[in-house]
């Protein structure tokens, strides 16, 4: 442990937001004022507009004070979703980072809290380094978000619970939609490398089925995630076990899944040429081609010769996943509480951190707390849906249900004839 | 007023299921048992599985008894969206209707109540009409239930406000969402015919916004109805006068927007072919491929030479919109006040009805009662948005707010800084 050093602290949100992020800036800035700015050693309260963006910017409007701000409208901003301070998609460099550190100097910045997923935590680590070897004071801490869920060490991620529960409540109406007026639906949901949100469609069930055949398991009948290699065809022989029995077929599936060679399905079933991201890969969120290109393939795979095609329709879920304003509040505690959990971390003189989320105890009694990690412990690595986690080719665990169904909150209780 | 006939009851849903149509199914059943089955008239209350499909289908399973389902299995199964007796896309022509009568005869069916759009309202019509014609005792009642808003004589028709609730809801997070990171937003709303649904995205903005320029409004910057003509030529520049100014720009717009010839824009935007439904109709809803179509557009039209592209998304709001387990609590009050009243009706007599919903005062004290109209006013025809709830080409009015405000229940208040 260093010892305290006295200036600004300045917080940023980075990444996709969530319907949780503004909780974690509430905390931290709760955190520092019963902390250090209490003690004195922070002065003023920065917040950097869309991220490290607003620090390397030049001009005063990319930083905002928040030092002054009322307890009951930082209430208000905690409960709101999406970044209340903008975020950004920029991944800095080595050459960025100076600049950020830079701007750290010029605005006597001595404490640095960066909200977002892996890679914010891995700014957090190169800036800590140069400014180390630079032999310039600077405190930097990591608070987790992504609805993802796919930040290592942690248990789980804050930003996933409130995702996972719009993607159950969705799921559960459209369950009973389907059953409704029969046929096939598919539902699209966001994770490209990790599979806990399209994993969260099985909370609709009610209960853990896991073990049951597609076609006796409650809806979602089919969950596939991007850790399974899929095929089409054996994708197209599911649904129509399912669709044969019962004359419907719910089905989950995330944006990224790939075939046994890791090959992403999404952009092989596109209609027309995709946008490529800046991390060259082919966009998939904010569009519903893939799940058009997999209704087409089930239509035209499942119609018998000179037959009816089944009605077969596709629904991708947008941004709506991370930024319904009715969050899990179990997950707007959590926010709140990694985002103090950091500022407490920096007054007791740790030099850098990744705040992380560890389960204490499970359901009926679910309690969770914080605790440190090394930033290079959480960078640039991801973490992936587990073995255990996953029940064949097409559905999850009890283990799974255990693990995430404390996180969502209450679920209605829904009842058919 | 007919004098009343003894013999039993049928209850039948139709068309795309809502949030509250359980609601109108359940206040069918009550009405009953307080009247026409408490004083003897109506022996036993049968529900139609998947709508008149469950009435002219041979075999017992088509039919369910539902006289003696207990009061608080009742409940539940009210608060639970979609079609709790499957629903049909089926639109009886006159043979059909022949066999749903024959259906009557057989099970001693003597009130008939059908909960659905202006089909079934026709239904219901051709119905009464045979039955009149044949000498056969059959009291008809249509009971109102659409998500687009669109039966004449209503202020507005149950199902309606719980997905205009989804909508506002899903537009105040997504335009936070879009602050955060900037560009642009397309957001795609069911209703092809009628732009009530799509106008509901207004209410994201907190009040009435009518008249400012569309870079001046709160997001939605931008709404786009079917009742009103869509060029993609203004369609470019209004998004352009808005990303210019704000470096991000929300848009909500119709699943059916047309251009001044009265063609759909969706099909002619598709990549691929478009899949006809039932009335030979390019189907629009359960495919992303208007959204992504319009991406393209707009991709391609606001990219200068040789520049960046914008970032543009599109999220297609699908069935989600019909079948969120939250819905408008006025719409669950007056989706079982409809479904009652229906009940009332025939134990006064009424030999064929539609109930219709009308608005007895506006906001802060608002309320509605239940009337009754012939069933050839409501049948077939439909209604769009009038002109006082429109404003310009791109957006809706202050009388609109207004209208809309009260139906969906509580907002969230959100806070940015």
């Amino acid at each position: 442990m260093a010892d305290l050093v006295s200036g600004n602290a300045a917080i940023g949100q980075s990444g996709g937001p969530t319907a949780v992020i503004n909780q974690s800036l509430v905390g931290v800035i709760e955190g520092l004022r019963t902390g250090l700015a209490a003690s004195g050693q922070v002065e003023r309260i920065l917040g950097m507009r869309h991220g490290v963006r607003g620090l390397v910017k030049a001009g005063a409007d990319g930083l905002i004070d928040l030092t002054g701000i009322p307890a009951d409208r930082l209430e208000h901003i905690a409960a709101t979703p999406s970044a209340a301070l903008g975020s950004t998609r920029d991944k800095p460099d080595e050459a960025y980072c100076e600049k950020i550190l830079a701007g750290c100097k010029a605005h006597d910045i001595r404490y640095f809290f960066y909200i977002g997923g892996n890679d914010s935590a891995d700014t957090c680590r190169i800036v800590s380094e140069m400014a180390a070897a630079a032999a310039y004071e600077l405190r930097c801490f990591h608070v987790p978000k992504t609805i993802d869920n796919d930040l290592l060490e942690n248990d789980h991620t804050p930003g996933f619970p409130s995702a996972a529960r719009y993607v159950a409540l969705a799921l559960m109406g459209d369950a009973l939609d389907n059953a409704s007026l029969g046929g096939i639906k598919i539902n699209v949901v966001m994770g490209r490398n990790a599979g806990f949100l399209t994993a969260a469609a099985s909370l609709a069930r009610g209960q853990a089925s896991a073990g049951a055949a597609p076609a006796d398991r409650p809806a979602p009948h089919l969950i596939y995630l991007p850790e399974v290699p899929f095929s089409t065809d054996a994708f197209l022989a599911d649904v129509e076990t399912v669709y044969a029995k019962l004359g419907r077929c719910q089905i989950a599936l995330s944006e990224g899944v790939r075939d046994a060679t890791g090959e992403e399905i999404g952009p092989k079933l596109m209609r027309g040429p995709g946008e490529m991201d800046a991390h060259g890969n082919v966009q998939l969120s904010g569009s519903g081609a893939l799940g058009d290109g997999l209704a087409d393939l089930v239509k035209t795979g499942l119609t018998p010769k000179g037959g009816k095609a089944p009605r077969v329709r596709a629904d991708t879920f947008g941004y709506i996943q991370r930024c319904w304003p009715h969050p899990s509040p179990v997950d707007s505690l959590e926010a709140r509480a990694v985002g103090r959990y950091a500022a407490e971390l920096a007054a007791k003189g740790d030099a850098s951190a990744s705040v992380i989320l560890l389960r204490v105890s499970d359901a009926p009694d679910y309690r969770s707390a914080c605790a440190r990690a090394d930033l290079s412990a959480v960078a640039r690595r991801s973490r992936h849906m587990p073995a255990e986690f996953i029940a064949g080719a097409n559905d999850v665990s009890a283990a799974f249900h255990a693990y995430c169904r404390p996180l969502v909150g209450e679920l209605p209780k829904l009842e058919r004839l």
